[in-house]
């Protein structure tokens, strides 16, 4: 079988694999399709090289059959449709034994610290799997995965229907920030720079600033009332942006810290107090989340035609990366189950 | 009668007043204690000229007698001891509006935005007073605004008995905060530059760390077996502290700010991220945390008497400040009644 491998300095090989059968407590999935995400872009330029061992097959956000189950393995059977939730604990840590095992203080995350979805027949613990109902389609379902990220970040912003929320930046999480904020009864407002990427929003039915040629503090001020938004999503990155989302929120308002942000940043602690704001971090998901995402996507909450911009095959990895790249696209698949 | 009044250009002016009646909603209290903080001392350090209209009556932590009461007041009546919440909102802005209204938009801080409590006769809003029980000394009742600063930041902690929780500053609003801390169930560590406040915080019952002097990180981890801190006070004020603050933390711990950071500050956004760490906001009260501080101080639960290094008559109020500007001190009490 063909495997996609990030093998250091910037390159991405395609390698010829044997399959191994899965251990006692595993499940070989037949991956249908795999997403590329701005993590796997961030391994792809080398900003992860300190905690990545080459070659790494890798790869997160995935859809799939079983194709064989391990000796002990009696919850799953062959030809059922999965998603992986792919997050390995030690259940001992200090964050896991207080019931925080998604963030487990010495986190396997599967597809970056051990072997991921882009190859045909993957290994996984039976217990990284969740049910795919077979109305849902495997190409939307390889969406499960960063709309569990967004049902996460959402679950914990605490936002009510009614709220007024602000997401800065865009791009796929951003998108489906907005768009579960929105089914939880939150009027969302969007902050994206890039013109076509702001038109796709748009067609989505959400508003959006041009943080370039608008007053965004006069503008979310304006659109509020005086009062500043509920809840404010930091997703874009930027140092700017952590600025901007101070001083949108409301007095006693959330923002919410979704986006990676290498180095330190300069926090306006002075309106954090002032108002009495929250900043709260949200990372990854928990089981409850990927379940809820699974239904989002399969009652067609999440908008995925217009997600999924381009699906490219295995052998194409490196190319779908460019596509990634050029910040044009949204979300790019790999049809893994091509290449078996 | 003498106040004592900011006059702008670091100079305090000692001058004669003449009492005015209260008015029909108002109460004049017989200020017998009024204590002097920091707030206070940034405004005779210039730093809040642009807020202040000089000349100042300055002073908003206090207590008294009720000396005269206006024409529609009738929950009230002469001789009562009290103090006085120096909060007045405009009860129509969006925080108001929300139920925040000690955080209102256009928060009048008594003391600050209008004539305050180094005054022996002092006439205020009969709803901001809070009822003193008679076995409260007055001069340990001054201490119940800077007590009710620590009830308040210790709820919004959301800590409870068990944590282990650390305090970056130990000056009057760190203490306090600990006292309280710890009264709620808390083990508390205070991190502390001057040996000499040190000495007093560890003659409290504290443990401490000079910061100077052993790698705090590394001792927080050992304390808390792995874990972190459950929540950090940040009540220091210092850049260094804001980074040491976050580096603390537990996997969904809490950082809460409680003291000025007048610029912005490098926060490490992705440690906030990693572990999923709330940073909040909190400021002056609500009235049940007057109340609380109120029982706090009558049940001597706060050690008063340590807290209070000096009591000084109004007419060297100058003279005060610079005691409390040499950092030996931890309150500074004004008696105010001596000069009626």
């Amino acid at each position: 079988m063909l495997t996609a491998n990030y093998v250091g300095g910037g390159r991405i090989a395609i390698a010829e694999a044997e399959p191994s059968a899965p251990g006692p407590d595993e499940v070989q999935v037949a991956v249908a399709y795999a997403g590329l995400c701005g993590t796997d872009l961030h391994i792809l330029h080398g900003a992860m090289d300190a905690r990545v061992a080459t070659p790494l097959v890798f790869g997160h956000e995935m859809s799939g059959t079983i194709a064989a189950v391990g000796a002990e393995v009696t919850a799953w059977s062959v030809g059922q449709h999965v998603t992986v939730m792919p997050l390995a604990w030690d259940g001992t840590c200090p964050a896991c034994r207080a019931g925080h095992t998604h963030i487990c203080q010495n986190l396997n995350f599967i597809g970056i610290d051990s072997p991921g979805a882009l190859q045909p027949l993957w290994n996984v613990p039976a217990d990284t799997l969740v049910a795919l109902p077979p109305t849902l389609r495997l190409d939307h379902a390889a969406l499960v995965e960063p709309v569990a990220v967004a049902v996460h970040d959402v679950r914990r912003s605490g936002l009510r229907a009614g709220d007024r929320v602000v997401v800065i930046g865009g791009g796929p999480i951003g998108v489906l920030i907005a768009t579960v904020a929105r089914h939880a009864g939150a009027a969302v407002t969007v902050i994206e720079l890039d013109a076509a990427r702001r038109g796709g929003v748009e067609a989505l039915g959400f508003a959006t600033v041009d943080p370039a040629g608008v007053d965004v503090v006069a503008h979310i001020e304006e659109w509020t009332a005086g009062a500043g938004a509920d809840v404010v999503f930091e997703v874009s990155g930027a140092a700017a942006a952590v600025r901007t989302a101070t001083a949108l929120a409301k007095v006693r308002g959330t923002v919410v810290v979704v986006a990676i942000h290498p180095t330190p940043r300069e926090v306006d602690l002075q309106r954090v107090f002032w108002r009495e704001l929250t900043i709260l971090g949200a990372r990854v998901y928990e089981r409850e989340d990927f379940v809820r995402a699974v239904e989002l996507l399969d009652e067609h909450v999440i908008p995925a035609d217009a997600v999924i911009t381009a699906v490219s095959p295995l052998s194409e990895t490196a190319e779908a990366f460019r596509t990634l790249e050029s910040g044009r696209a949204l979300k790019v698949l790999i049809d893994v189950a091509g290449q078996r």
